[in-house]
């Protein structure tokens, strides 16, 4: 494949806007022309962004089951991913071959790489990423709960999560670590393409597991919130007979699993509605060539 | 006045939820019988609190001009705010002496006191509060824009803000903060009730001047943000020439009035809609004698 596309979204949660400010910002300051690479630019969901909420119908980030989408739907997230398909898809209008999807989180994971599913492009693409940033890569999969994520329309594509900052609220820092990472995508790449680049023998991904809802009452509110020891410890491993959560009266909710896990999102705002206290993972080391990398190009 | 009873009101704002939690918390673990002073509690918008919203039809921490609100309005809020004060007013069914109504911000203005007029009774709690506490006090008035406070409704009435914590986030940090004031009001009454505490005579509170909007852009958009050196400063002095906002290309835009200001609820997500990129108070230190508090109980 030639690659000569990488859409950058921003906006596809409505409410997560420091990532739009980012490529606006970038677009201002710091595009430069390449012959070979060339970046597009689009809000995915511009309707939410501008009345500052996470969606309209439904969460634009699982609509993207596109074959089995209804091309006339009354939900204006499925019509919206069928449109930036059909536009920047690989076969679209504008084909983008790869696809970068930029978002926040409340929950305090610092920046993080996330794939769906383990296609041999996206192990490049996060590997350098991880290989320039440090990043740790939380790899999705197998979660029927969870599909139709955006970069899954697209042959190559990642998530970019940076936290921690509350929603609709613009901070500069969070919009530097934005602006540092899709600058950087252009030269890396270019690197990796011209053998300047040796990618890790061995890479680190925490590989989702499930996720772990509040405890409730029997009227379904929540009756304990995330254990004050394990807030803010994303990444950090859970071992058996560690507190999770603590209800009102003080009371601790201990994890009781054998095996170790590592928690991610741990009490992410946007996830409450899907009964999501917190996922967890398992740690995996991916033996890894630049071979792979191969037929990036 | 014989003080009787503290109105403690949280989830004003829905979704401002961890003073919900403080409360549950308090009502659960710290409750303890006292002959002169009771608590009561409430959930301010029960309905925006259940969906996680600020409101549904109108703020109602501006719906509280009682007198001249419809009876029969047909706005969630304002039928709320007509509720709470024939329930919990000093005239109402359970008749409430002081009002508390608890608040967060996403702003990074830590833990204040906030009151709106030049209430004496207010002014006693306030240092009372400062006292022991040693918080930063905001005096909202004189502002045409915004009225209708819920406190204001109450013959003394104190809002406390803690932040900066995201909307709908929990954060046991925060909770904890709520917990202490909350725990500490009944003793502290107490405690100047018996003349056991002797009050500062001078009080520096933050008198509000205006508000300052978002440069934006000819179709109403923001065109700049926050200036990353101005960002979480809030109670610091701003003075000619300072910087206050930055553009997508990096343009700086100054602070040219001629008096030394001091900004609160600076880059605040939750006026956006009110246009309030921050507000802005001049210092000001009001003698004060414990003699004022003499009519208190």
């Amino acid at each position: 494949m030639t690659l000569k596309k990488i859409l950058i979204v921003s906006g596809t949660h409505g409410n997560e806007i420091n990532p739009v400010w980012a490529v606006n910002q970038f677009k201002k300051q710091l595009s430069t022309i390449d012959e070979n690479i060339e970046y597009k630019t689009i809000i995915g969901n511009p309707l939410a962004y501008e009345r500052g909420c996470r969606y309209i119908d439904s969460d634009l980030n699982r609509s993207f089951n596109v074959k089995k989408n209804n091309l006339d739907s009354k939900i204006y997230e499925i019509n919206r991913a069928n449109f930036l398909v059909k536009k920047f898809g690989v076969n679209g209008i504008e084909p983008c071959q790869i696809a970068i999807d930029l978002h926040t989180t409340t929950a305090n994971m610092g920046t993080s790489i996330v794939m769906y599913g383990r296609r041999s492009k996206d192990f490049c693409l996060a590997a350098l990423l991880q290989h320039k940033f440090g990043l740790p890569i939380y790899l999705h999969e197998k979660d029927e709960k969870q599909t139709g994520f955006l970069v899954e329309a697209w042959p190559c594509g990642l998530v970019i999560e940076i936290g921690s900052v509350a929603q609709n609220y613009y901070d500069p820092k969070i919009i530097n670590k934005f602006l540092i990472i899709i600058s950087s995508l252009k030269n890396e790449i270019n690197k990796l393409k011209n053998n300047q680049i040796k990618l890790p023998k061995g890479l680190t991904v925490y590989v989702h597991q499930g996720s772990i809802d509040y405890p409730r009452d029997k009227n379904g509110n929540i009756s304990a919130l995330i254990h004050p020891k394990r807030m803010n410890k994303d990444w950090n491993p859970i071992k058996k007979g560690d507190p999770l959560f603590m209800d009102v009266a003080g009371n601790t909710q201990i994890y009781t699993g054998e095996d170790t896990i590592w928690p991610v999102f741990i009490g992410e705002v946007a996830y409450k509605e899907k009964n999501i206290a917190m996922s967890y993972t398992k740690k995996e080391v991916i033996n890894f060539s630049n071979q792979i990398c191969d037929d990036f190009f």
